[in-house]
């Protein structure tokens, strides 16, 4: 009854769970960075700026005071209520400490949000194309993702029709992420509340990704926590404070569940790490958010460079993504196999991107992702040799 | 189908994953000390040392470089050759670095492992009492723990006839540890060749934590990976190495499973972290190993204090252990609940311990787990404490 492979002996659920494509495509872009060709990196999911200097700062105190043994499994009371205290101050939203587990990046969150959730044989409704790690967070719980298409007439996003004509009696709750990954797009606050009001009505739950707030432009991202306090929100140091290398996120849960989130985050971690909790005590301090917010416009200066380019190259954008750093794009007029496609931008105009098929099955093979997480030099650079590269004959 | 319990929807394994009773008594022992109590901690399962300098140091440094980006996700690639070579070093056995994953943790480590071996409904054996956070993760995966009741005849180790007696169709996977927690006794190395050999010729896979390697007196710990290289052998940098807070460890996996181990750890953790992993360059510099042998010394004039002295107050302790920092107590002739025995120790002696309970249900109440991670002039007054309160009547 076990899958054997030659002395292998692997559970099936590994056969569902699929490596990154990108991961293939760093390394070769690597590989070719060994041999001396430069490559434009417009593949990699993480912000080109180091960790800002108030962070790293009181990161080294941190060490230099020997904060390196255990902290408490929901992590340090300091920075639940630090956390807390930044939903009252940016959102203007009442969130309890003790509703906030502190965990080792978002998909330490995702995982143990998930697995207090979703029994074996239960479903749980995801858009297609969407982050990679939720389908598998599902398969390693033998739960089943339910994959809703999306496209550009929803901004690539779930809406509470959709959901009702996928939900069935074996689902038990839904995902989205606003501002989503692969596509940049926010989920309005009327389909937010529409959505959390549908999923509560049938007895589940709303996880809502949000690892992505602070990195939003000439637009405003409502948490979710602001329409209902029965949603799971997932959060992290990652993308918007600079700390992708830390490894630190967070879960503001609904009432009644501290206490099995707790447990759960006992033995599945003990606990986040403590140099990146005490470090990110400084990650609100006005002095930090201040450089945030210069690198939320140095996003932005990018974003408003690169999609008009893009589109000028025969990339379809149909939506102008309102946040993350993506632009997910439609490659079908260039070529009808974007991960093809992708092998040929790497190997000939030495441009790395990320192919659709990353993130789900619907038309993954018309679509790319471009991540602007390289300055603007470059990402001109990078546009000028795909037009050699696409025009050139 | 789910379970429902007011507003709340909680999958039905939480049921069976126990919080740790230890959490209970250190959070009312923080209580007591808030009230201005003192409280001697035998019941911590982390060093009281500080990470060493040198670590703390190349933590610091890399900060300083601006190592906040993630790494590949089995780790910084000279993290894993460091590894590597030290098992060359200290236990002259040969591992190719592209065995080794590093994971945010020896949990990250023991849950990556378990995901890629354990179907549902499969069986793992382990010893009770264990580490409690084994069961949990294979009942995180719908496996079943199968619990084999192990005591002092067999140095409260699985043997291979334990093994071969309670393996059946359905078992995957046999996990010990060597020192155990909470135990502190060794597998010797003919066990270990034999469990191994037994558990292979199965078509199973034998999981050894190794996490206490290192915290060993007055005897020589084999790695398994000296007697196959066909097991899985977990390890970490919390205990001996002194990085508790930092959640890094590692697997050494048989060749053939690099590829789901790593695609899998993407999924998980995405990384362990970075700093940590520029940190633990450090932890096997010579300077480093000076420092650690020292504390080593530390640990074993604690042990030979405190065994004598908790065997005199009534404790029965019939297997001197030989590693690890843990004394597993035999408490039946003081008290029939050891459960009730630690609350009554905690609130009239102020000493805190752990209760069998944590550790399975083999004999739990008979038993008491004292960690011996705290001074010697600490322990002296624990024992000191003790002997007023089970005898001054």
């Amino acid at each position: 009854m076990r899958g054997m492979n030659g002395k292998r002996h692997i559970a099936r659920r590994m056969a569902d769970i699929q490596p990154f494509y990108v991961m293939d495509i760093l390394a070769r872009a690597r590989a070719l960075e060994a041999e001396g060709r430069d490559i434009v990196h417009m593949e990699i999911g993480e912000p080109d700026f180091p960790t800002p200097a108030p962070i790293i700062e009181a990161g080294q105190r941190a060490l230099a005071a020997g904060r390196t043994h255990y902290t408490p499994a929901a992590g340090l009371p300091e920075l639940r209520e630090a956390i807390a205290r930044h939903y009252a101050t940016r959102y203007g939203v009442n969130v309890a400490p003790s509703r906030i587990i502190v965990t080792p990046g978002a998909s330490g969150a995702l995982q143990l949000v998930l697995s207090v959730l979703v029994n074996p044989g239960e479903q749980v409704v995801m858009a297609d194309p969407g982050y990679p790690c939720n389908r598998n967070f599902v398969r390693l719980l033998d739960g089943e993702p339910t994959f809703v298409p999306v496209d550009a007439a929803t901004d690539y996003q779930l809406t509470v029709d959709a959901l009702r004509a996928s939900w069935t009696g074996r689902s038990s709750a839904a995902l989205i992420a606003s501002p989503a990954n692969p596509t940049g797009t926010l989920v309005p606050a009327d389909q937010l509340r529409a959505m959390a009001a549908f999923v509560e009505g049938k007895g589940g739950s709303l996880i809502v990704d949000e690892i992505y707030h602070g990195l939003v432009y000439d637009a405003d991202a409502p948490t979710a926590l602001s329409v209902s306090d029965r949603v799971f929100v997932i959060n992290s140091f990652s993308k918007y404070f600079g700390m992708t290398g830390w490894r630190l996120g967070w879960v503001v849960a609904p009432e009644g569940y501290e206490h099995e989130l707790d447990k759960l985050a006992q033995n599945l971690f003990l606990a986040a790490s403590t140099p990146s909790q005490y470090a990110a005590l400084a990650a609100f301090e006005p002095e930090t958010i201040e450089i945030l917010e210069q690198r939320r416009q140095a996003f932005q200066e990018r974003l408003d460079f690169l999609l008009p380019k893009l589109r000028r190259l025969g990339f379809e954008i149909p939506v102008k993504p309102q946040g993350a750093f993506y632009l997910y794009a439609n490659s079908a007029r260039l070529d009808s196999d974007s991960f093809a496609l992708c092998n040929r931008m790497l190997q000939e105009a030495g441009v790395a991107a990320t192919p659709g098929l990353d993130f789900g099955s619907h038309r993954a093979a018309e679509h790319v992702r471009f991540a602007y997480t390289t300055d603007l030099d470059r990402l001109r650079e990078g546009v000028e040799r795909l037009e050699d590269f696409l025009y050139r004959n």
